[in-house]
């Protein structure tokens, strides 16, 4: 019998494959080949609403089966894992709805599109998780081995105290005024737009690497783009557009100020009109004894500042984070060899699997992405209130 | 008879020798050096408090002169030019009565401590312009030869019109905690902290590059180090402190979010606090059609992205700004042979003698200066009314 | 039936299962994922002396089966191309008899530890392509994304005419001197030392890029650490040495000149004694109109200089290449998400798996290979006689 | 009496006006302003073979009188030091004149065109010592602050022992094949192109960081366009050609590989043909114990990665070198205002003035220009016999 084999399976089902069920497939599928699992993840179905399109996209990624309704797998006893890899607006039915059916929840984040949905989520969460019914919500960016070192050097008190956080998320894909609109420009399936979809990630990052949430925020949001050309076809995130034109409905740029539960300022800007920057999420944290920065065009590398070496020899050091002992670079290649954006995948369905093996919570939790998403209502309501500061309650 | 003689001189009384009186002297006398200047600048007087210190100083920096008044050279009929590098609490008496006096006046950065002084000060040099006699406000960054090449490529039109802005200057001088307390921890002397020593270069860059003044505001200002040193010694903006402490009466870091006149978001924050960042000023313009982004730590640096160019072959260009068609690089040396801080301040006298000469308005103007302290005042009212957005009348 | 099983299956068998053995499996792996390909890699056999480690490797990797002797793999009918991972000095045998039994060879580089052997291998390789069985030597750098661009766009002209070639492979992994020998250190295993191992990458590159082969060289190796101690224990290319202590027998540093073809003068250097510098594989191409420089610490960009454009607005662009007209990007992600080092492997496996469904010749050939050990022999050469230029026949 | 007028005078003649003369002006001009110096520099006499020009050129640079004729300078009782800004084929000459005469030199690198003139120089200026007369070459980038810092950290075993040497500098001014002729590129007037222009820079910069010399080298020179327009003007390096041409007596690449005398291998080379490269000047040292890296690119900053450091937070950092305890920084700016390309030039005049007052010899001395003649000798030689490996006497 091979060692595989006597690894108790996880059986797993995802919801969507597109962008992120691409990407989730990539993570299962290489989990196993670079990281001693206690689980072997097993790619039982994969779930779409074409079939025809869903059994091209099973055979292309790897699942065993598909299924057009999630309602269907979530009754399967076979299934112990659903991971969600569809459009906002949905994943607050089947998370919840899995949840209750006793299997574990990986969701795609950001976590739901209202602040309604995700308390509720993280409400049944709670009430699996006494079940012994886990769930984990998808901010792969947290698992960049540059992100995860930029995490442990904060709490180990490399840079003291966090005095402040500065954080920008620069796409350009939509600068182009004749990128069609698509489900993420439209208000109701994306909830918002820059602000959730990339505004998210560096508000999860900011409470991941520092420790503390974002405990009130002043905001502003804009549309500078206000109509776009309908889609005729897609290719990623770009697209070809007819002549017809619809409404954007969600912001191009988000910018807020705000601080974190312990009072250190930090100020933010998610936008995806940044022509020549194509995924510059970045954040650099400033404490009292140094200073972090990273920016994911530059991703196997984090830069640290020292304040305790004297200013003679002092400066930022390009840590190229792919060392034996920096974290998941065990599983890879030697220093050097960097990673690349998927690998984030791989590392998420490591920790998942070994959490779920110990019976432990995996992080970011539900709760945690309930945190992002009070973030992103207050910067909401701030901007729809001349910016006026908003707290958040915890 | 030489050709210096068979020109005009300007003779020129410089107030204060401290960073800002070093720096400008060297504008003083390197311009005529690497320039054709119309007229000849004269360094007759040098005015500072002590003789004894300001004697030395005007040896070393090569003015004639010392006084110790600077009435005493307001009233002189052999100067042309006063040239104001006192802290900002003295800019508004100094400037006004040189200008009702009929000389030229040059005045540091930040034109003024308050809004009321800054607003008495244009209104004066709207008068004395009206005779004849021209005022300029240091702001010394537009002269870097990027800075200006920004400017000149954004009104040609090469990113198309401005849909976004972004704004850093990040320092650490006051990040160590024993860094003794000045003038510019002390509100009296100083008006405000990072905001008005460092954000006002970046409100100003924006206005130059841009061509827009900012409209609006919405921002938080925040003290991180409450109390300080007394200084016991000074070298530079760093010091010795003894075992008195001083309380610090000035933000450490300002944050703020804005719109353009023409309706372009921008993002703001000025700190001095940024562990590793020695002197970080960077904007980056988003056009529709391209986009900049300058570093002052990498100042001979402008970094253009032109989305006109295929995405297949597209990429921030790292263009060496030292050409010979390049802002004033006429004057210095061979392409890649780059210019230090202090250049600008050779280009600033530059510009204002050619101005003086022509008898044409030099900019940055008293109205450009007063423009800049608009923006910090409606900072700093937001921030003291939970950041609430506040509208910057023209 | 599936539309996998409805290509023809072409049957795997690797040899060997250490950094290389692991890499091309994540290749063949991932291909068929990520790519259509024309043909269904299957991963059937996996070769290693020990059952036990074999066993646990193929288990991990995926592959089906394990065999101790490659001989026995090579004799089996159901294998369709072996794949051949081990040190250089079993290169020349177990390629050798593949090819003529038959199957399809794929050797990681370099191809050979002596030019004997090379040119023995592109001997069998010809023998073989005349009966249809293809050969190709493993220089996946070729098949970064950016390194293809780069040849692209030199075979489009746009740097003009090839001028000038300056490489540098550095890393530090034996900079310790307590960094313990292994096979890496030794002649008979490897051949030689920085010069065949990482030299090698940068003369292929020279190749594959310029489109000209090296044309004569002057070199010098120089060994900086002449013993180290015996390994007791390995973790990637580093490990724990005992008291004991061996000889270094190979070079620790190549450095070496030389000429293209078409006469424009090159550099280049090897080495692993550069602290700091992880896995910088560097090569600047300059041309007549332009230029071209690629890190491979930055493995997601090229720089391209093109000197068309006015020197004004003329600089570096750092093109980040990842759009979906860069090669290989079809297969992945949206702009800015980068990849890293294993994609190579991959896309090795797509350009194999294509170029034997078409029975065309892949490239880097085995000619490929032997030009690259012709270039390496040259320099020992060389080296051997006080660095005296010696001339590298076609 | 003023301070300055207490010092004694040191009264000083330049010959040459062109690039070199005005950066020599600007240092002998600066000097006194920024750094407290033993004696007053006078800037008294500038000699040019046109009075016209030199007359305004003097006017311009700050010189009292001109002179048309080095020789009447050189008798002169009332000048001190003889500062040499002239092309290399007349250093000799005026330089031995010089020093006979009792005056102090300062002579522009090259020291001279050939060995046999460098050796004459070096001979006259150990004859003129004994007699307390000074002499200094002026490679004024060892002056660079991060350059002498390097040096600093070499000497203070930061690096540990030095392993290998790798240098460039890459410039792109003749990469245009319609840039015209000149001086520069005629051999009977520069001695040698890129070699003796720039290569003789890098190999100084080894000398002085690396504290040891080249004893042995290995080379090529290639001359890449070897005719170009006859000039009809001229602006810095470039200029404007005509319809005539003229050949191109002199190299435009040298690549050479080496040893310095304790053994380590070097590698170098000297382009001006590398396309966007304007002034890359480039030097890294690998040590047993950490690498130090300039980029004259960027300047202001010294990389240095200390192998001390676990690698888990190691990492080459970049030392802004502008901290007052830096080389030469207490004279200029706070930390982050960088400084350009002709403060070397002033800190050039400092070390001279200084050493002048003390007695002692300032260096870089004749004896180390011969040094770095000597190895463009060995290079040129070695170049001429098939690059083979060419010892250099000490």
């Amino acid at each position: 019998m091979s060692e595989a084999a006597a690894r108790r399976p996880l059986r797993v089902a995802t919801v969507g494959y597109a962008f992120m069920g691409r990407a989730h497939s990539q993570g299962w599928r290489g989990a196993p080949r670079f990281f001693d699992l206690p689980r072997d993840p097993v790619m039982q179905v994969l779930v779409g609403r074409s079939p025809e399109r869903a059994a091209h996209a099973a055979d292309t990624l790897g699942w065993a089966e598909v299924e057009t309704d999630w309602r269907r797998v979530v009754e399967r006893d076979d299934i112990d894992l659903i991971d969600i890899c569809t459009p906002g607006d949905t994943h607050a039915a089947i998370a919840t709805a899995a949840l209750e059916a006793g299997k574990h929840v990986l969701v795609e984040k950001p976590m739901a599109n209202t602040l309604a949905e995700a308390e509720q989520m993280a409400a049944a969460a709670a009430a699996a998780a006494e079940r012994g019914v886990l769930s984990m919500v998808g901010f792969t960016y947290r698992r960049v081995p540059a992100v995860s070192l930029a995490r442990q050097l904060v709490a180990e008190g490399r840079i003291g105290e966090v005095r402040q956080v500065r954080c920008q998320y620069l796409q350009d894909w939509l600068a182009d005024e004749s990128t069609p609109g698509s489900w993420r420009t439209d208000k109701e399936k994306a909830g918002s737009g820059a602000l959730g979809d990339i505004g998210a990630h560096i508000v999860d990052l900011t409470h991941f690497i520092t420790g503390q949430r974002v405990a009130g925020v002043s905001g502003r949001l804009d549309t500078l783009v206000t109509e776009r050309p309908v889609a005729e076809s897609f290719a990623g995130l770009s697209g070809k557009g007819g002549t017809e034109r619809e409404p954007v409905t969600v912001d191009d740029v988000a910018l807020f100020t705000g601080e974190l539960a312990g009072g250190a300022p930090a100020i933010f800007e998610a936008t995806r009109f940044a022509w020549g920057r194509k995924n510059a999420m970045r954040i650099e944290v400033n404490g009292s004894a140094g200073a972090l920065a990273f920016d994911f065009e530059d991703m196997n590398v984090l830069n640290y500042y020292d304040a305790r070496e004297p200013a003679r020899t002092g400066g930022f050091r390009r840590i190229i984070v792919t060392e034996a002992d920096h974290p998941y670079i065990e599983g890879w290649w030697p220093p050097g060899h960097g990673l690349g954006y998927e690998h984030g995948f791989v590392h998420q369905v490591v920790d998942l699997v070994r959490a779920i093996d110990a019976g432990e919570q995996p992080t970011p939790s539900f709760d945690d992405g309930l945190a992002v998403q009070r973030v992103l209502d207050a910067v909401e309501r701030s901007a729809g209130r001349r910016s006026e500061f908003t707290e958040i309650p915890e």
